[in-house]
């Protein structure tokens, strides 16, 4: 409700031209909020406003401010500006900006940046987006052994400012060697002269610098961690991954395999739907479904060897779609199933005969069920289709519900098997998904069904 | 390396029966590392190890275990042991496990809980799963304004030994009316005689019990939170969701969304991949593609329509699984972008109108590209096809692709309109998904395809 009130307020604030009643919003209201209610308006619209807010207030809209928003307003405000309140902007979202700029954008801006964020913002935009060193910040709290309770805490209130939700402390030695982890609670609940060492755990759980940002998320799940160090090769502490960068990079992946099982290609670009060109939008799907069309041949191919099958008995012509449509169905699902039990660690690829084992009785029991459903589905819907005299309906309707079955068993193990094998040679296992999986199984489909049929119904005969 | 090799040390304790050096196991290794290494037994080896553990550990290693292994332990070593370490286990573990036994087995358990315990329990029970108090723990700090930092101090340390990663204290008044939430950085480093409420905010972002758990979810990323309280009906904190029950939630609804969109239904299980009997795999499969099999009867008789049509012209026959695929595939990616979209937050279904002009514009590229290619394979494929003499192969083709892409642009936009639509009526728009998209265009499909070809090739003529 209150946010509905807001967009009002700013909404009649930009209209009038009203800056007053905007900084009076920027106190009352959160950031987040703020930053939501403008996104309806131009860069031109907001920019006037974005100038009164304070440093901290700036750097925090401007972290809520989509990619597009935030290069629009460097255009509009210039390099110098935005410079001004980046020392406040969050380490990583300023690498993450500073990388959406071109090479040329970006000499123009580093200059005026401050030498300390300068030299962070280029070592963050070194590291690979995808691992542990591209997605944590360089702020956190650490202290220093040896120091006791009363002045690591007075240490501690310079430094803070950067963020509230922080649950730990890292202990490190002079080298910046990290010794150990320290509960904020411990830390507050301690009294005043105790040695913080004592207070540490010595063994935390930490990820290295290249670390894949998957590993890292499942080192995080498995141990309950909303924060982990990032060391170094030489196990000095660099930075930190916490809660939200975590969530980040769960729907980053959850995203991603998401798009894979229905063939739609990732690209660099972190944008959101409208903020998106359809062109993208276009380049992201089109690859898949050209090449499959193009893979397509091949099961047209075989059809046409068959063509003149068909043409005796057209009823075999009729129900290919359903023994291809079927078998993309059931296989995708085993492949689907068993991906995102991958992706969520319930099982490894070394259980792979187990795997394989469960899906063929699963398969089995879908091939009972469904052969049944389409040998019925035949009688019903062929009676009056012209069958060659020397054929009964009973007996073709049996054998492409026969194919069906055998399509249904075929394409469940295949679904199954290609992710695991894709995993076990250390690839992603979403990319052998639905749309790999419907191609291989369209061919396996078509042989089954055109084998079948020639070999039971005696077509050169009729 | 280190989980190597305690799963080695501890392979060989169960072996050997060597308690002793499971006792020095559970020292050394953290306990989540030890469950891992557990889980390869069978509950009968696994028992009399768990004996030796300490409560503490005993209500770690439990939370670890599966559904399965807990309820296993619980029919081998009776309700009356699993209840002695049962007040150190989690708030919502105990909920899970309570709720997971038979209302018999139940009756038999709850006598020997604490009363503290078991009240606990059966409140927690009663709250609907998807909701946030069915996903909130009843453990966390809190403290009562009026104090000062030593005494608030003073008070948290006999209160949260139940876990570490801690961000807040919440400030409650007498009623336990949730006034503000404090910042543990800034408690740890406040003076001793300040007074508590100077440090809270005052105006923090809550749930409420019934409220759902994407809604919770959403909230807590869009402000950064890495834990929310949870307030009843009479503004009374009673809970609080924390980190991991949040990634938690995240996962649980990203795999229903993966699921919803290959047909996947969902059961209340919460069964792992192995753990999951093959007929409940298979129940959870079935009902959709037995389904689709089932409403397939409409396709099946509009195709019967036009059997003779087909029968004149055998190369319409070879085609119409390519048409009907590939409106499935552009349907579904339209489907899949829309959803995820709106999963993420990313547009809310009052910019239906932007997305369906976007898919519009995507459609038409896609159709472009994909009907040249239907055309040029047509060709290429299709020379030797019996073709009647007043047709030219070129005008069949043109004829093909231009329904193919007709069924594009349809299938896109039905695809982006249907989940758009069910989220207007306050659906999951999840459920909009694959399968019900596959099945209606593959009848718009159908009737584009015949329709064309009817009008456009004369064929009663020929």
């Amino acid at each position: 409700m209150t946010v509905n009130l807001l967009k009002q307020q700013i909404s009649q604030a930009i209209s009038i031209q009203d800056v007053v009643a905007f900084e009076r919003c920027l106190d009352i209201y959160p950031i987040v909020d703020i930053a939501e209610a403008l996104v309806s308006f131009s860069p031109e619209e907001i920019a006037p406003f974005f100038k009164v807010a304070d440093y901290k207030q700036k750097a925090e809209l401007f972290r809520e401010f989509g990619e597009v928003t935030q290069y629009e307003l460097f255009e509009l405000l210039g390099p110098k500006f935005i410079a001004s309140f980046f020392s406040e902007v969050e380490s990583e979202v300023r690498a993450d900006f500073y990388q959406s700029l071109e090479s040329e954008e970006q000499e123009k801006f580093l200059p005026f940046l401050t030498k300390k964020v300068r030299a962070d913002v280029l070592k963050l935009s070194e590291y690979e987006p995808d691992t542990a060193g591209g997605n944590m910040s360089t702020e956190f709290l650490y202290a220093i052994g040896g120091d006791n309770v009363e002045k690591t805490a007075r240490n501690l209130k310079q430094d803070y400012r950067f963020r509230k939700n922080i649950t730990n402390v890292y202990l490190v030695d002079e080298d910046m060697k990290l010794k150990g982890v320290i509960s904020l609670v411990d830390l507050a609940t301690a009294n005043d002269n105790m040695l913080i060492d004592k207070l540490a755990d010595p063994g935390p759980v930490f990820s290295r610098i290249d670390e894949d940002q998957s590993s890292v998320v499942q080192k995080m799940e498995k141990y309950y961690l909303s924060t982990i160090p990032v060391l170094n090769n030489q196990d000095q502490l660099v930075g930190v991954i916490y809660h939200e960068d975590m969530v980040a990079i769960i729907r980053k992946e959850d995203t991603e395999d998401l798009e894979l099982l229905m063939g739609i290609t990732q690209t660099d670009e972190g944008l959101d739907y409208l903020d998106m060109p359809s062109w993208l939008h276009f380049k992201k799907r089109a690859t898949w479904v050209v090449s499959l069309a193009a893979v397509g041949i091949i099961s047209g191919y075989i059809v046409h060897q068959f063509e003149s099958t068909l043409d005796k008995l057209i009823i075999l012509a009729l129900y290919m779609p359903m023994v291809a449509d079927t078998g993309g169905n059931t296989g995708s699902q085993a492949a689907t199933v068993v991906i995102r039990s991958l992706a969520l660690g319930e099982f490894t690829h070394r259980a792979w005969l187990k795997v394989i084992f469960k899906e063929f009785k699963v398969s089995l029991m879908l091939a009972a069920c469904l052969g049944l459903l389409a040998f019925g589905k035949i009688l019903i819907l062929s009676g009056n289709t012209d069958i060659p005299p020397l054929l009964k309906l009973w007996k073709v309707a049996l054998v492409i519900s026969a194919a069906l079955s055998m399509q249904v068993i075929t394409a469940t193990v295949i679904g199954a098997a290609l992710p695991l094998t894709v995993k076990k040679f250390g690839g992603d296992p979403a990319v052998a998904a639905s749309p790999a999986i419907t191609t291989l199984v369209d061919i396996t489909g078509l042989l089954i069904y055109f084998f079948m049929a020639v070999t039971f119904l005696d077509i050169d005969k009729v």
